[in-house]
């Protein structure tokens, strides 16, 4: 952390506090692979519908702690879910069978991280292992009081991850203007997808 | 259901699919506000994360319950989660708070619905209700083989719900492009919410 | 609240607890209605016996949150069970089908608070809508430390509110006497049930 | 059962049903002590309320599982929930304490049975152990159609057993009176508690 | 617990030290009768696999309730779990069944106690009572601060209680060998079952 | 499977069922690895004992869902759990920690299949992530009616995988034995342990 405190009394202070906030940067920045979080679920009886396929609440249940144990590993420190985006579930996951959850932060803003999450199905008596959905989910690191907490940044370091890092951008800007918290016309890389293509 | 078969080689056919579209429509369009599920539960200890606030995630399991009653009400079949649209979580519950849930079906599709909730928190010792959030989450029908099945029209009579209703058709296409289903520039009604703007 | 204690050595003392007691009826009375809850719950695999029916200590328990947060409506205070009235199961409720609890305060007393309920089931295919039964749970409101703490009046409006706020009377004496606090021959309203008719 | 087919062409008919009556009346007398169930469960903290106390909901619902199991054992038959008597929470059972629940068959009737619960709370570390409350539960055998099917006749043997068995016409009395199926002043035994004292 | 406190100005106290620790060692001796733990628990449909049989899983919970408990009984004080002996599953335990587990500790040694259970299924409607398992769990008794504390002395009474007092010294030795805590050479009473045999 | 039906007509049949035996066994083996199981799961208020630990039950209600759903990988076959081994809890895992269960199965017997698993907690928020213990829990696979099914070997290939496949002989002779299933003389590996080393 940075020793601000210690500093304030120096002379060229800004100087300083710029080496610091370089220095907390570069400490504090962290690999996607470390917020790395798999999980694995049994369909029981409880989790299912009258089709015995498990309720789609039931799997958004397991997603946001899978989805809040990788944003912790990342932040270091508690976290509440500030949004879920679009989920579409194609392949219904069948009661006997197993879930499995990958859960991995795609990206950190100042105090929040987006965590991406790919679930299977998996019917372990014929070995058929089938794709049901993805998700993005955010969340916010907060402090001991509750506040809203910096996080580190995030490094991605595959193509994939690559590629979901620069993808959050365009999901922010669509999470705050489905918020009512920016106009379609200030997120400029979203309006280009519909605008580019006239 | 229409019977229409039986009606091809009749002369004068223009005639009776428009009385038989009529009568369906009579008959199977329901108003939105016999759909309405209103659910209160009481956040209990493991509902809570380490700051005693409801987890995002048990919220959307309720939500997923209410939903999936509403749209039962509507189409009088067994219903499934297809798709959960962008939430955004605003003020936390907390420990021993009632939690309210309304939902009521927006839009009928073919055989999917759309459902809208409003989510309220409240503090009743302070007497203290706070709206924590809104959403929409869509369900297809399913008959007795687990096929999708035919559901109701749904007729709007207040300003809200003939305003949800019409935005219906745009959350629609912002969801089948996500889901990549659709092209940006085929979104007609979407796309103009960005280029008008310019 | 009223400042009994520094009336005390008032001269004309009844004048100002008369005062006193209508100032805090009219501050603390409440209405019927506000205290009203309306929980749905969806019966799940683990809530049923062999038949497929709805466990009777299952829906107990929801009715006793149900019934918990309307008195906690009309209290605005934490309140705990303190006795459940005779309950007949009338119809079972099946697997898969919705459970409507509706819960609203029928009398406040010092500090205890009778609630009643009405319980309906429904099949949402067959839109066919049963009742399940009735019961009255009473409740104790309870200060900080855990002690009885007093509760604001009630006010029934409609028909249906004004008889069971009359009921009230009978069943509270039916409760002291199960409960042995009170003689049969000492429950002037319940005796006159048996008496009058011979 | 009795084997009525084979006697039907018998001249002295009468005669032998008698005799196939007591017979079966003697082959399906149980005694109570054969329907105990010794129930313990551990208060954990989603049972409880904001004071830490178990809910009286799930006291209930913990009640329901011991007496059905109870009646079941007495009946040799599955058994749904009819109805519930008055029940008075007295001492609140804390977080961590032990619950004792000990259930048994008072009376049977010609397919329903009444089962009495006695619930104690224990604070393992201090040795206390205190009385929660007392209870009534009535149950009805069904076949494998879920039709009410006969049950045998119980036998009490302590005085105790004894004394439940005869408390159990009135307490019949009462439950018939309050569900508005007897008329106050057909219930001769109850009734007697009201007038005899004038 | 042991006066000390008032014992402190005498003369000869190493004296008084040696009754007050001969006196609190009788008083703290305690019967294996008086830890006596029976739990029932209704088999729903929640915890069985595909074949409609209790998970194992679910049964080591309750188990482990029901041992905590009785431990705690003996130790009058909280209770963690330290091991679990081998466990052979025998007969499964169907949907819908009864499942009882007679806990009771078999011997203390300084701070931790041996809890001995016996489980068995019962089929209530066919009167079939069947043997599932057996199984020993070892538990520490903690003080307030979390540190192991001192618990009573066990006396076994009957010949069983006396068996498996006897026995748990060897159970204790192939404890520590398979933890890693102690050579297999050194377990005299455990070797003694393998060498003598030779 | 093995290609019985066109080898029918084939005149040295015998000696091609011969290599359509050893070639069934050669498919069937899989490795260790296929059947690695990582779950992770978050410890919630209600899975935690009074001093805030998950408790010992519900780890091994956990433990028992992941090394079933590693039998089941391996088998591709319902399993039911046969035994568990002695297990020994060393650290306790906190409130809000995560639990990561590594099952993989070690070496697969007629129809039964060990499973091993190691257990780790995590403060996630100061990175300190500790071993909690290490088990082994023994399943049997079924077929359709329930009856032990044959399962495919399975091929150790790291050092580790090795040592565990290898260990498996002698504690399956300790199963056997502490099961009364076996003589302790009987099992040459487990009694090289205690005699050898006099």
């Amino acid at each position: 952390m940075c020793i601000q405190d210690t500093l304030k009394r120096q002379a060229n202070r800004l100087f300083f506090i710029y080496l610091c906030v370089n220095f907390s940067m570069e400490v504090k920045s962290k690999k996607a692979s470390e917020s790395l979080i798999q999980m694995t679920e049994l369909v029981l009886p409880n989790d299912t519908n009258v089709f015995g396929n498990l309720m789609g609440g039931r799997l958004m249940y397991w997603m946001d702690i899978a989805a809040a144990l990788s944003a912790q590993k990342h932040a270091n420190a508690p976290v509440v879910t500030a949004s879920v985006d679009n989920i579409s579930f194609e392949a219904p996951i069948k009661l006997g069978n197993a879930v499995y959850i990958h859960a991995k932060v795609t990206r950190a803003f100042t105090s929040s991280m987006e965590v991406h999450m790919e679930v299977w199905g998996e019917d372990l008596k014929n070995q058929h292992k089938y794709k049901s959905n993805e998700a993005y989910y955010t969340f916010v690191a907060l402090n001991a009081e509750g506040k809203a907490a910096p996080v580190p940044q995030l490094t991605p370091e595959t193509e994939k991850e690559q590629r979901l890092y620069e993808g959050a951008i365009r999901r922010r800007q669509l999470r705050l203007i489905l918020g009512g918290k920016m106009k379609p016309n200030d997120a400029a890389e979203l309006k280009a997808l519909f605008v580019n293509q006239s």
